[in-house]
């Protein structure tokens, strides 16, 4: 049953999951924040297989994630860079980069590998609230379950009892 | 070479991309978020097989991204929940919960499969400026490299270089 992957959940997490996360490809996307790749410098910088590399860069091109393309800028071989739904990964990538540094050093003289500023002020993200701009953390916050959400999750209890009764 | 592992390299985003990301690991740490949870209910919820599930929660114990717990609340069956570095994982999961709400639907009715609400308006989550508290995206910030970092990026184009001597 097709129903039981990733990417057939009702949940917006589950559905990224299924798109996007393996350690390889976040670090590809990393690099892609900085601008358009080719191919060859993926490779240097990730230090992963071609065979590896192009498994992961088709997966994201499929999921219009990042583009190929094709210019001036970057001679005969074509290069990769991130479509607008790439770029919108970036808060994403910051929260675990702080999460990162925080939890999964250790980090020579206790330094960010890399430095980020904001009109000229050392900072790191933070997460807040669209609407009034408030820090939240998950002990401010309500959270609603929507009614298809609750069907997904009673069909998931179904699907188990089946399992269970095998 | 183990030096070529995500692990191990000078990067935030590389070594918990090692330690945290695959799509099954999300969607623990996603029901995680709402308590400790026994590994039947993990089991129903993620419609994991028991092996998937064990191996993914037996890498998070070790990481020490989520612990297990024996009390009361739990009856006589040990529960999992998230430790403090695990918590801290609240911001990762929340961004890229908005960013698959905007990506990867459709949701019935275009509404967010869990709507969120902060001192009774309904938000989702931005980044903002850990010093002065401004929203920040992609094209608001400074980079700076630190020296072991540039260190490890010569290092992984020396392996490369060596590599296509082959």
């Amino acid at each position: 049953m097709k129903r039981n992957s990733l990417s057939d959940r009702y949940c917006p997490i589950a559905r990224s999951g299924a798109q996007l996360v393996d350690g390889w490809t976040l670090i590809i996307l990393r690099d892609l924040l900085f601008g358009p790749k080719k191919f060859r410098d993926l490779e240097e910088q990730t230090g992963m297989s071609p065979r590896s590399l192009t498994l992961r860069l088709n997966a994201l091109v499929e999921d219009d994630i990042i583009a190929k393309v094709k210019g001036e800028e970057t001679g005969k071989r074509h290069a990769y860079k991130l479509t607008e739904k790439g770029r919108d990964l970036w808060p994403v990538i910051m929260t675990l980069k702080h999460w990162g540094e925080r939890w999964n050093g250790p980090w020579v003289d206790d330094e960010a590998p890399v430095k980020t500023s904001h009109k000229g002020h050392e900072f790191h993200v933070e997460v807040s609230c669209s609407c009034c701009h408030e820090p939240v953390d998950m002990f401010s916050i309500e959270s609603e379950m929507s009614k298809p959400l609750r069907e997904d999750m009673e069909h998931m209890a179904k699907l188990y009892a089946e399992r269970l009764k095998k």
